[in-house]
């Protein structure tokens, strides 16, 4: 039975689309995999069942904890793994022209409908070496989906762990807006960047592509080039404006705006602080203003913030205000983003009082220019006003680390349990298809993760389990579980009679990511020195490992 | 005149089709590029001529220059710049409800016909401040490129330039490989991580799909699981091996491989050195030498690289060399790649000196596993005997920084000069519509780069001319250029006359690096204290700057 045809009989069609991104083919994969793949074919191995497992071995940016993401697309890939006769035509001339032709049919014939993926759901936090995705199937298909899964998964988990950790800086109650588009690394590095700093707790993005795609708002006003393109007021030929609540209309708003910046220069709270404000500045927020007088978020930093941006800016929001309208806000772009929010702030409070408008002291400010996770702690540390925050480069690119070490290994084959050696035992893969679960304490938090052979009885509740650390013999606990939850789920049956677990949409993986991070001991989460999360192997796969690994490993000869 | 019709005529539709990611459409931008442009168009100003400079602020990881790269993608994108239907319906959901019908008409008529983008051709060496980009229309449709262009021209460059690096500290006798598909950032990181790391000087990658869109050389052998998939020479059924001419059949191609283990093992040269080596490793090697007998490259460290690796490659290809055919080489992917290529090759002259086998010393040795310019760095200091490297994550994520700053600033709006004004002066932007020139000395290096007037007169060969730095007004310097290059040639005329500079197919772009690499003074290449290269400015432009200077800034109070 074809599990995508099952898929849209349980409607689900939507889901099971093709990846975004239509360049994800079955192409977007290392030469070695058609090499390894016409290998196994000759051998005649091709059709052995293999279980691979993908994990990585290192939490990213010093910290103890990885958002897992990339798996929608991952599932959307194999749900259309099909090769088209233009794709089997390049491979040929690809691969030595020794290659004979049955290989390539059996490629044209191959699909994912043998193939079995269990999975941790998507938006779930994660630990090293427990598989994100155990994958089934004929080896030689299971190898080609090799490079795209871990090319999806990489990138997904990186930017969505970057987001949740920008979040647990910034604190639940700023907006965090993601504007990393320009900077990131390719047209899809942007795209995939909105999608997976949305999961990891980004409220909005300036990404439209993004928008239209995955229902992500958005969020924009103008940049320091829109300011610069007017010269003076005097260009404003529309000057006319009608109330918010259409009774009147402003005939002048220009001068509105005027008569207002001279009531702020020369009121007894401003007088002195700021002479002549900048002619351009004034007229390209004033003629935003009157494009978007429901809208009114202005850059205020294109020539001097306290001196000719932040009173221009309050000149045309009071005049907006006559009219009924609400002015949405600054934004900060350069300079000491802690002082100008601070000064900002006093000056609304300022034009609040003197001139009663109520609220206006509450004016939103979001500051924007090449922060990060450390710049977000610095600010907090020195006190700031800044209710949103613009985060772009260092979030998407994830400059503090550009990559996450996920990686592929074989664990059985033909039911013979598989170990990959290394003489950095870090890098010793662990053995065996697997369960995996996550045992929870008395106080709600996570305590371990423990992964087991396919067959062992699950740990219980309320029963007491010994949990090892997979090489170090000496470290072991007990621990009493007060919930369990197995975390591999199956996410596509391939031939099985499994129920296929539904792709949730991104909305609720959000929900859920931003729901397991809240319930993470608060050490693990902690950005100095955070402790580490416990991730351990049942006492029988302990033993497994280490009797596999002796038979394996050559013995040495000191001479 | 449509300008992409002119150029189907001219015989140029195949660099004119669409972006090589169908993702790159026009809703790829900022959400403020539409606020801006309906602001525009609100003021009546949406059509006023408006010239912006792309450029960056300082060259990449270190270093003294950048390669430049992208060009290609953004003159194909507005090549078929338009929007669709339900992109225009999805901009009026994301734009606020006020926003007036006619604007959405307008932009349904957009196209790029009357813009005209000059920039320097692709694959050029460049440094910071001059524009790489020069592009001059209607202000709000040249906004709505902004993002798009800085997209594609960023990462572009960027990893162009982190290639041209490894590519500096390899040195040009090697074979470098770009394997960064699986860790690259999202798919399209890394197809265009393949493309531009040829550019940058890469020999091959192992991207499939990079291999069939750009036609780039393809390269892979086989992954440590292949090399665990198999248990032991046992289960290889079908032995029998044709030789090379086809004149003999070896009808049991194991046990000739196993007797020349034998043979090593006990020879004068290897007695003692090794003992039994892993057979699921000497299955798999193989395996692999009967379905590629002209093309076996093993990769020797699953189990122990001298021990295990090196002797069952040896035997298998020594098996090969019996039947006329030459192994390609192995591949190292962990430990110390010195020492152990160092040690490999002494196996294997040792192996042609005692069995005679012309050439066997020279077998290929590629080396992988988190390699970078350091490594490579410190692989030269230390002595070793790789002749291939295999790089992925620190050469596509760009790992040594992640982002190239690229900017695109307005300088011009309707023949009036603009200057973006910032704090830190490195931020200040160059004023005007210029024109660019590099001046080359007598011994043929490029010395400076000059920005001027677009009127201005172009810098004559041998004549005396003062070049300015932009900001600093003790540094200024004559030149008598031997040579003088003009660096923005019209890659799009738009509905000006001028002739479209035709896109170069990507080896020439790649010839073009290669060349203007090897060009430059060897003091600005150097990775250790590189002397950086001179940008200039005119004196006529610096007075100017100057001028504009001073009439924006406004005039500060002590109090």
């Amino acid at each position: 039975m074809d599990p995508s045809v099952n898929a849209n009989a349980n409607g689900l069609a939507r889901t099971l689309d093709g990846p975004t991104n239509p360049m994800v083919t079955p192409l977007l994969t290392d030469l070695y995999q058609f090499t390894m793949a016409y290998a196994y074919w000759k051998a005649g191995k091709h059709l052995e069942q293999a279980v691979f497992d993908l994990f990585f071995r290192k939490n990213p940016f010093g910290g103890e904890y990885t958002i897992f993401a990339g798996l929608e697309e991952c599932i959307q890939f194999i749900a259309n793994f099909k090769f088209k006769d233009e794709e089997i035509a390049f491979l040929r001339t690809a691969l030595p022209a020794t290659c004979e032709d049955d290989f390539f049919e059996y490629l044209r014939g191959i699909d994912c409908s043998d193939v079995e993926v269990h999975a941790i759901s998507e938006g779930s936090v994660v630990f090293p070496k427990i598989p994100l995705l155990r994958v089934q199937g004929p080896i030689a298909v299971v190898q080609l989906l090799e490079t795209p899964f871990v090319n999806l998964i990489n990138y997904a988990s990186l930017v969505a762990t970057n987001a949740a950790r920008h979040r647990f800086v910034a604190g639940k109650s700023k907006n965090l807006l993601e504007f990393g588009l320009r900077r990131a690394q390719g047209p899809d590095g942007g795209i995939s960047a909105s999608k997976y700093c949305y999961i990891g707790g980004f409220d909005a993005s300036s990404n439209v592509a993004a928008g239209r795609l995955f229902g992500i708002p958005l969020r924009g006003t103008h940049s320091h080039a829109f300011v610069s393109s007017f010269m003076s007021p005097d260009e404003i030929v529309e000057k006319a404006l009608c109330s918010s609540d259409g009774s009147v209309t402003c005939e002048d708003f220009v001068s509105l705006v005027q008569s207002w910046l001279n009531k702020i220069q020369w009121s007894n709270s401003f007088r002195g602080i700021f002479g002549e404000t900048n002619q351009s500045e004034l007229a390209a927020f004033t003629s935003y203003a009157l494009a978007f007088p429901n809208n009114f978020l202005a850059l205020v930093d294109t020539y001097d913030v306290m001196r000719s941006g932040v009173p221009n800016f309050s000149a045309v929001a009071l005049a907006l205000s006559d009219l009924g309208y609400k002015a949405a806000g600054i934004r900060l772009d350069s300079g000491d983003l802690a002082y100008l929010s601070i000064e900002s702030r006093k000056f609304f409070c300022a034009i609040e009082k003197e001139f009663s408008v109520t609220g206006f002291g509450k004016m939103t400010i979001t500051a924007s220019n090449d922060l990060n996770e450390e710049t977000l702690d610095a600010l907090n540390k020195q006190g700031h006003e800044v209710d949103a925050f613009g985060i772009g480069t260092y979030l998407v690119t994830c400059y503090a680390q550009a990559a996450l070490g996920c990686v592929f290994k074989l664990v059985e084959i033909n039911n013979q349990p598989r170990i990959k050696l290394s003489e950095d035992v870090s890098k010793v893969s662990i053995p065996c298809k697997k369960r995996c679960y996550r045992l929870f304490g008395r106080e709600g938090y996570p305590l371990v993760d423990i992964m087991t052979g396919e067959n062992e009885p699950p740990p219980k509740v309320a029963e007491r389990i010994l949990c090892r650390h997979p090489f170090n013999e000496s470290k072991r606990a007990y621990v009493v579980p007060q919930c369990v939850e197995e975390l591999l789920k199956c996410y596509w049956p391939g031939s099985s009679d499994k129920k296929r677990e539904e792709l949730p949409p991104l909305k609720k993986i959000r929900e859920r990511c931003i729901q397991q991070l809240s319930q993470m001991r608060p050490d693990h989460m902690r950005r100095l020195n955070p402790t580490p999360y416990k991730v351990s192997v049942s006492a029988k796969l302990y033993d497994f490992i280490h009797f596999l690994w002796l038979n394996e490993a050559p013995v040495g000869e000191l001479q």
